[in-house]
Parts: structure tokens; sequence; C-alpha cells
């Protein structure tokens, strides 16, 4: 199975454990108990099905915004503006994650009543893990869908100029006995934490990763730091990443691309903006008809033949789902450094 | 101007005069006049904005449809099921592009009372470019959002069984003085069409584009078409592709992937689904506000220094929107093959 990677002084926290440690330091932070335990769960959470990138890693960064970074920990999102099934949420300056969470739970109960119910965030910061708000809708046979504006790491199609985010897209679709299908990607080939991992091994990076300051290909990975992000897709990746930007920043009046701030300084607090949605399934179709066709999506997935290289074929979110269910009985392996990172705090 | 390639024999035909002619070929096919000048307009406009791979050429395949291949030419779309602002579009076994105005149109309706709108469409068929019913919103001040299933033309990531389609999704976002940002991209690195062009040529194809049918990449037209299409980014591409058949096919209970048929002998009619949606921008934020921004972020993309090799960057739809001015003015550049395949008819 292709799980992530562990290196030596990798040590297994219990799940819980690893909640409550979290908890109580934004508690610390100035967080009331409810939200410090629901953004403590927006991270362990992204740890606990294997994307490391989006968990506990982020604490010592969260806690330096909470404290000193100019994000109210004790921001309460609220209903700004209501017209139908549609929602703009003022998230107080709160931590996206807590955004999200309360624009899509305001969601699902209208989802339940309209059919569908979307929520655009302004006055928001960093969300962590999309899939974390996404998922929410998913025990109420709901679809969640969530995107986010980014800091600016890409140029255009064709460009050189650092003015547009990878701003990923989140979607959750429950199923019956299957797992549920869960993708959070954004529109870039590859992240800057991956890049710095390989300029830390002295290791070229893979082609079309990135492009030089120039906008030109390259494989050189402290050449591609100071760069771009390559889009997925060329073209199809800069237009997709526009067009959740749009959602998540223009629908509510955040901030767009290089209005939110920019890599080196990092975000202007208050200024992020998120889109999330949520659809009933039973408006449009028998619940346990869909479910049972998504476990028929799964598992045709499950049992097609793999590539050369490849051992087996996955479904959407299926091998976070797994490494959740072997990660909850044997503990999370968590590095060296991320320990130390929650130690200290 | 990086425009359509123009071949040696290419004719300029007025946008009129192909619309009137497309129409009363499609009148003859059993059409009612405003159907046919519906479906008419939804090829002529892929030509005139220069996306001729879902223009006029598609017409010879439409009529066959609709004469002898099971297709209703006479099909009415109808609501089948409405709850609050989501409904289910029984397509009445008409043509896609049909099923998708009409659909477009209902949610239109809809999201000006409830902020947002969406169908879910059933019994439908080939519905040529999404971009069409995308932007049947903008002169709404909606955002139009319309995805399809396709055929199978990829495997799921590390695959190698051809069990997924591109299942493409386009969004219309209205603009203020700019052209409408309009994006209208599919989930693979290219297309069956593209290949086939190399394959004539005696060309390989660019790496990326395809793996051969044991799931291997390949550099070889023949073996590309009898193999994949490669998603875009790998797992992302596939990931957004089977979430867009799960809003276009499992909402509807419409087919799902090789439900639908194959490449071989195409989609079985009546079965394809679709999903269109429409956001009322004033229900979330001052539609001239919005439109403001969205000029600027045209601006900013317009004015972004290119990279190498590049003469300038383009926003989503723009460069379609320049050859529509120019085609408008100086006829719409069609090739020998399709005004035949237009003349025989």
């Amino acid at each position: 199975m292709p799980g992530y990677p562990t290196t030596e002084g990798d040590l297994n926290v219990p799940y819980g454990q690893l909640l409550a440690d979290v908890t109580s330091i934004f508690l610390r932070a100035g967080m009331n108990s409810a939200d410090a335990a629901l953004l403590a769960e927006s991270l362990a959470i992204a740890d606990l099905r294997g994307v490391h990138s989006h968990g506990v890693l982020r604490v010592p960064e969260y806690v330096a915004k909470l404290t000193t970074g100019g994000v109210d920990a004790c921001g309460r999102p609220r209903i700004e503006r209501e017209f139908g099934a549609a929602l703009v949420v003022d998230a107080a300056n709160a931590m996206g994650a807590v955004a999200c969470a309360f624009a899509m739970r305001e969601c699902i109960e209208r989802a339940a009543r309209f059919g569908l119910a979307a929520a655009a965030i302004h006055n928001s910061n960093h969300c962590g893990a999309l899939f974390h708000a996404a998922m929410l809708a998913l025990p109420h046979d709901q679809i969640g869908i969530v995107t986010t504006n980014a800091l600016p790491t890409m140029a255009p199609y064709g460009g050189r100029d650092k003015i547009l985010g990878i701003n990923p897209l989140a979607m959750a679709v429950p199923a019956h006995e299957e797992p549920p299908m869960v993708l959070d990607a954004a529109f870039s080939a590859s992240s800057h934490g991956k890049i710095r991992i390989y300029q830390q091994k002295g290791l070229p990076i893979p082609e079309g990763w990135a492009f030089d300051a120039d906008g030109a290909p390259t494989t050189d990975a402290a050449a591609a730091i100071d760069g771009l992000l390559q889009p997925i897709g060329g073209f199809k990746g800069t237009g997709l990443s526009i067009m959740m930007g749009v959602l998540a920043s223009l629908l509510s009046g955040a901030a767009f691309g290089t209005e939110l701030g920019n890599m080196m300084e990092g975000p202007k607090p208050g200024r992020d903006g998120q889109f999330v949605m949520a659809l009933h399934v039973s408006a449009f179709e028998d619940p346990a008809a869909f479910k049972l066709r998504v476990d028929g999506i799964v598992r045709q997935i499950r049992h097609s033949r793999p590539a050369p290289g490849f051992e087996r074929c996955y479904a959407p979110g299926e091998l976070e789902h797994i490494l959740e269910i072997q990660y909850r009985r044997e503990g999370i392996p968590l590095n060296a450094v991320t320990r130390a990172g929650l130690n200290r705090l």
C-alpha cells in the first residue's frame, strides 16, 4: 500500500491524545473550548488521514496567528446576509476552519429545506484542509463542496507574474458501505512544501512541477522556490483556480490573489475568503439508490486493473480512509520535528 | 495572437449564414424551429469562438443521432421533480444542448428567487460545448456552471481500464467592461480528436497526453488511440472527473462511465446526464462591485508579464472573445471537410 513515507524517529501518537493536546494549546491561545476543539480536529484529522502537510505540523504557525498575528482567537462567525439559500458569512477574523465549519453547518440546515445552499465567507483566514468542512455534509446524506482563495504562487497561463493562488477545491460524496468519496486538490502540480523537501535533500524536482522566476520550466528546486508553481493541465489549472477564487473571494468581498498578501510576508489577517456549498441528495434522487451507485463506482475502481508500477487503484479518499482505520488502531506516526513543535507549546 | 490554425481551402462563412444553414438542416431532421435554432446556435457559437472541435463539424453526427440514432428530435425536456431550488430534469431523449439550455433557464429563474439553483438532467444526450449553456446566465448577472458525464476514455489514477469519462466543467462569470470570464475544460490533458490529427500527420504526440492500452505513458499516436487519455494532474484530474460525473449522472439517475457506452459503439441514446447551476450574484454581493472586480482580474492578467515564448496572457475565455469579435466581422474560417459535411446535408 502506498502509505505516507515514515522516517526514523517517528512515534505513533493516539488520535485522541493528539486532539486533546492540540485543543489545550489552542485554549491557551485564547480560543473558547468549542472552537479550540474544532480547530484541533481540523488539523488532527488531516494527520489521521495521512495528509500531514495540513496536519498538526501547522500548530505553531496557527498559534502565532492567534496570539500575535492579528487573527481573532475569539472571533464569532455570523450570517451577515441571507437571500433564500444563499448566505454571506462574516468570519469575524476567526481561523478559516472555524468559519468554514460554521458556514457548512448553516448550509446543511438550509440545503435540507432548499435542496442546496451556499455560503460565501469573508473576513476569514487560513482554513487548513478543506475536506474537513466538506465531510461535515456526509452524515446528512449531502454532498459537501468547499473552495478557498490562497496566496499567489502561480502565474496566469503563459505568464511569469506570481498573481494567482492554487485555490483548492474539496468535494465529499456519501456512500453506503464503501468509504465516502472525498477529493481535496489544489490546481498546482505540486506544492511549496514538497519542493522544499527536494531542496533540503539536494535533489532535482520532477519536470512539470515548477517554473523559474522568468516563467521557464525548471527542475532546480531552489529556482522553483524563487519561481512559480506550475498549474495542472496548463491553462486548465490556472482557469480552474481563477474560477475557484471568484467563488471564494468575489462573491463575499474577500481578497483575491495579490490582494491577500504574498508568500514572503504571509496573508493579511482577516482578508481571506472561502466558498462552501451543500447539496441535499434526496432533493434530487433517492439517497439509498444514490449511495449504492457511489459504492458501485468505488468498487469498479478498486477492481480495475492497475497500470505497470501500481499495485491497485483507489477511489478519491479511499487511501486516506484506509490510513484513518490503521491510524485509529495504531496511532498516527508523527515525526520528531512536528512533535517538538507541539512540545514547545 | 495565438489564433486557431487555419488551413488551405478555408473559407470564411458569415455567422448568420452558418446559423441559418444549420438550423434548416436540423429542421429537416425533424426538430421544431425553436429547438433547431438553439441546437444550431450551440454548435455555430463554438466555431464563432474558435472552438471548432465542438462546432458545426459535428452536424453530420448530430443529424445521424436525430434521424436514425435513437435521439428524439421532438423530445421536450420537462421538470420531473422540484424541491426548493433543486430540480431534476427529464431531457425526454432530446439532444443535450436543448436539455441544458432548458435546465439553465429554469435555474436562472429560480436563482433570482433562491440565490442559487441547480438541475440534474437525465434521459439526455451529447451536449456539445458546455460553455453555451453556462453563458446563458451572464445577461442575468449570474454565474453559470455546467458539467456533463462523458464516454469513458480514461483509467482511474494508476490504472489501465477505460472506465472514466473526461467529464468537463464549464463556468461563466459576468464582467462589466471586460469580456466575461468563461472556462470550459475537460479533465484530460488532450482529446481523441487532437491525437487523431497527429496520427494522420505521422507525428509523435507530446509527452503527458496519453497512455497505451497497458496504462504505460506513450508518445505513439496509434498506441494512444488504442489506449487511454491521460488526466491533468494525475489523481487530481481523475478525481475531478469522477466528482463531475457524480453530479451529472448520480444525482439524476443517468448513466455513469461505462454504463453510457464506449468510444467504439458510441453512447446509448437517452442515457447521458448533465448538471447545471446558476448563482445569482446579487444574492451575495452588489453585482456592480462584483463585475468591476472581475474586470480587475481580467486586466491584471492581461497586463502581467508573459513567459518566454508567449506574447501575452489571457483571462479564461478572453481569446475566444477576441476571435468572436474578429469572426463576427470577417466570417468564420471553416475548412473544406466541415463545409462538405454541411453541403451534403
